[in-house]
């Protein structure tokens, strides 16, 4: 498959494009700052020339999208709208914008997170991000099909638990690689509509 | 107890107004062109003079909350922020600056709407702004206790059949009446980070 990765250059994203590639994928890479193509998907004007540049692809996997964390009555309204724009409303419009772009057969799979479903502190404004992004995927799931979406919904990293651990107390980490595999099921499996969480 | 009610004014609205006051509490209602107060709380800089002529309240109720219905490849990028803005950012806004005006052990208690855990055609953008609200709601819980917060998340009502009953074919709707109890349960009652589904 043609496969396009957006925050491809992150932590999980290089997960994903390893994985990807050993499974024989072609992958194209985007990124804010590196990849094939630059594109920061929360900018409308951006994504109608990623996809005039990308064409025809497979799969669509997104591994990019910022949020704020911060004890509820710290955060501002400009966190919380910038948690809603960057992780859910980019995702939302990369789909809308993508949907002739992907083949009859392909896919989406966007990136949410377990604040949504296991409440922590600091982690409302994620938690209503990832909120949108999987109740979307539940309802464009019956719009779209044949093409199928689906989202990812990791615990903290293993690989970051320095950064992020405190926030996430006795929280099972996971490691990227298996965040990685949740990609690949989305990919290459059937499911649609679903949040794929890991571990 | 005294009750803030946004969104008095619109159907939902008038039967929890209504509700409220045959219970007992004192209303005090707010909406965009009428009521005891006019606040437009997608609208940071109304919301905070809100807040200055509310004082303190026992429960925040609200009714209020636009979302765009239309086929996911109809859908502009403007109508799924304007979604999110007005009908989650909006309430999350609300809830962050009114959390000092609730007594400590008060409630805020939100709308959701059935197409974020029951997909829809044309109800794409509604779902991701009640899954945002939904997920909110169960994290802002375990900040904000001992005061409560829950949302309301009602079918098609029996009173709108006629304007949105084809978007929700062969779904159960709701007498509004039936919503307002809803409403009641929330604050009346002990829960918090739920999701209140009706019928």
């Amino acid at each position: 498959m043609k496969i396009l990765i957006v925050g491809a250059q992150g932590q999980l994203g290089r997960a994903v494009d390893a994985l990807m590639r050993e499974r024989g994928h072609e992958v194209v890479t985007v990124g804010r700052s590196s990849g094939d193509i630059r594109c920061d998907i929360a900018d409308e004007a951006q994504l109608a020339r990623l996809w005039e540049q990308v064409g025809q692809v497979d799969a669509v996997i997104c591994a990019a999208g910022e949020v704020v964390y911060a004890a509820l009555e710290e955060l501002t309204g400009e966190d919380i709208e910038s948690s809603l724009r960057q992780k859910a409303l980019a995702q939302i419009n990369l789909v809308r914008t993508g949907l002739e772009h992907v083949s009859p057969t392909g896919s989406f799979t966007l990136i949410s997170g377990i604040p949504s479903r296991d409440p922590v502190v600091s982690g409302s404004a994620a938690a209503a991000a990832n909120g949108a992004v999987e109740a979307f995927v539940r309802s464009a799931a019956v719009e779209i099909a044949p093409r199928r979406i689906n989202a990812i919904s990791p615990s903290v990293f293993v690989e970051s638990l320095d950064d992020f651990g405190d926030f996430f107390p006795g929280f099972a980490p996971v490691p990227v690689a298996e965040v990685a595999r949740g990609f690949q099921k989305a990919v290459e499996g059937a499911g649609t509509g679903r949040t794929i969480e890991l571990p």
